[in-house]
């Protein structure tokens, strides 16, 4: 099979025309070349060391991944890592291989609605009953209320998740429930969301401990009814990058394209 | 029994002389009076609502907590709360109960070693084996090595936690540690730690999830020998909070103070 020249830059643009411009934003070729022809594509939602092998094994040549190459979202802290043995290992690997790796990771947020999250919502059966999709979260209303406990575990068992964070009350019965994805759990975001939205329940990937989960606590301590879900910042957000290799398959069908899924990161022991 | 007029304000001296004056702070008085006289001290990680609420049954006038009242670091994110009924029940509970609040966040942290980091290494009983406090952290040297599993069942039994949540090789041996608390967990701060100093393993509160638990996870696939332990915010903290409530028990004789734990915020489902 001939691939049909198909490079970097059409990929790339591909990925970022539903977005339009943007002005600022992380995404960009960390490296290689965007002139290079593709030979085939891994997705993943981070571009571990594991998942960089994985797609040289696939004989992938452009690695697209939503979060950094280096523990950071961005560049800057990459140069105090120059002379750790780990970076120099990973650096080294994508060399030998010849990766491109692209970061996926505003353009598929600022889609309409945002890939990311759309991708969670239908990974969960919720698409149909999403009502509204606000720029970073979107508003599910379910027509016959399930309780706290039965959202956690269908969660876990759509998600193939061994367990979620939960903080309130799990018998209290939901119909209206937000759903942010990645590190949008934070205060400033989720705790007004309760109250415009009138919803009982949040889930989000992650945020600080000390903001909205003691917002919860504080509610359940005055009888409120309002609960949050953590699944945990890459369970919130792989699906959206599954959703967007099954796209880019479709767009490219010349080329083969592999969705790399990563093990969840955390032992709870 | 006659309580020796101690007002806030020389509590407050009490606890700040050690570290000096801070140039920039978040700790202050966040409602209440500096002259008033102190009839009895509560002493928390977090100033939530039941534990304000056990303050005031308890007689305590005075209210020391780690955290802010209004789930953020900074206090400008309180005027977005202000029509929300969690918020206004708040107030309301501390206006009636006439609590006066204060944040001691960065005082302790800038004492010699960082009170709150010492609290922790004392409440694991490794305070023995600290060779060196640094700012922001501490290094443990364990004279016979132990197994990261063995290191974490410790752990969770002195500090009567039902989970804390592991990444890297649970069988490892280690025998330098790198202890930090709250939310010191980032790649910028950890990352650079573990060759540094030769860590094996970094005990830690909280973290950003795409930052030092993915550098320990392709330090893994490379066959290294680095692990993250994070015990949860408030549990590395609130130890640390507890040493600061039996030094001003012993400052203040005269003064009840009670320390009033907080219940581990999340389930795990």
């Amino acid at each position: 099979m001939r691939i049909l020249d198909v490079t970097v830059q059409d990929v790339i643009r591909s990925l970022e025309e539903p977005a339009g411009v943007l002005e600022s934003t992380v995404d960009k070729i960390i490296c290689g070349r965007s002139h290079e022809l593709v030979q085939g594509i891994a997705v993943s939602f981070s571009a571990t060391y594991e998942a960089l092998n994985r797609a040289a094994e696939l004989e992938a040549n452009l690695f697209i991944t939503h979060e950094g190459l280096f523990y950071s979202h961005h560049e800057g802290a990459h140069e105090m890592l120059k002379s750790d043995p780990v970076y120099q290992a990973k650096q080294a690997l994508i060399e030998a291989r010849h990766l491109t790796v692209y970061r996926f990771h505003d353009y598929p947020h600022r889609y309409t609605p945002d890939e990311i999250t759309l991708g969670l919502i239908e990974a969960i059966g919720y698409d149909r009953y999403a009502i509204r999709h606000l720029s970073s979260a979107s508003i599910i209303h379910l027509p016959s209320g399930q309780t706290v406990r039965q959202i956690t575990e269908h969660l876990k068992a759509k998600l193939q998740l061994s367990h979620v964070r939960v903080i309130g009350n799990m018998d209290m019965i939901c119909d209206r429930i937000g759903i942010t994805v990645g590190y949008r759990g934070g205060g400033p975001h989720l705790i007004p969301m309760y109250e415009n939205e009138q919803l009982q329940l949040i889930i989000a990937g992650e945020g600080p401990e000390w903001e909205t989960p003691e917002y919860i606590r504080d509610a359940s301590a005055l009888g409120g009814s309002k609960s949050l879900i953590l699944t945990g910042h890459a369970a919130s957000e792989e699906p959206g990058m599954r959703r967007a290799a099954d796209r880019i398959r479709q767009q490219f069908p010349n080329v083969p394209v592999h969705f790399i899924p990563v093990a969840p990161i955390f032992q709870v022991v």
